[in-house]
């Protein structure tokens, strides 16, 4: 059964959601402080996106929209926390999920949509049209 | 003189900013576009630093703040567009906007910060405590 791609909404949460999630890094919210959450990144204008079977959520993207200066005030897409259950890896969810999100920053006029990932996954994303750029920096704040 | 570094305000477009940012990619906006392109920023929650010397802008870099569910909802602080006039770079600017970003960061809850660069930048960025951490992908749109 290949998984719906669509805009997350609150139920979600309680519907696999963070339980998808988990399979990138811990959580550890209460429904109610994730819905403060949910509420906050919808105010700041991030999508998340879900990926279904039947009602339940076995995988998430997000897509973090940023206009610049440069390029003429064009828009840039930061793909994010690309996660799916474990259970699930079969089923190509992650695939569906970014090129989801990939189309949804084109529609929203993105000239280009970047996103970090380990060299591991490197090949999965060249396999959807991304390619090596540049080196992702951190600095971890205390 | 060392360049001081704050939040912009409108009226830096027409102070060297727009031509700080060419140093970095092709600008090509009136100033009543990039006026719009900064309300919509500021709508947005991006924070934009300028390096000012005297009022002459000679420098910028952007915060884009990014909450998440994982890191029990913690935020993730995007360093974008650091960008010093030519004639400038001996000052040590770029630094200076890094640091201070990074700063302004910390002080508005984010649990790390990225950024994205070439190779060549690398010892900059480590020189200024970030660490080579993954490798950033892109896609460019019609």
């Amino acid at each position: 059964m290949q998984p719906v791609i669509r805009e997350m909404t609150g139920p979600d949460l309680a519907l696999g959601f963070l339980e998808s999630l988990t399979a990138l890094a811990e959580v550890n919210l209460s429904f109610e402080a994730a819905a403060e959450v949910f509420r906050a990144r919808l105010r700041a204008g991030v999508r998340t996106y879900v990926a279904c079977v039947g009602d339940h959520v076995v995988g998430t993207a997000s897509l973090v929209l940023e206009q610049k200066f440069i390029h003429k005030g064009g828009k840039v897409g930061h793909i994010e926390d690309v996660a799916v259950h474990p259970d699930c890896r079969h089923l190509r969810v992650g695939s569906a999920l970014v090129e989801h999100a990939t189309q949804q920053a084109r529609k929203l006029g993105c000239y280009k949509v970047i996103l970090s990932c380990f060299e591991r996954l490197v090949p999965f994303y060249e396999g959807l049209g991304y390619r090596r750029h540049d080196l992702g920096m951190r600095i971890d704040l205390g």
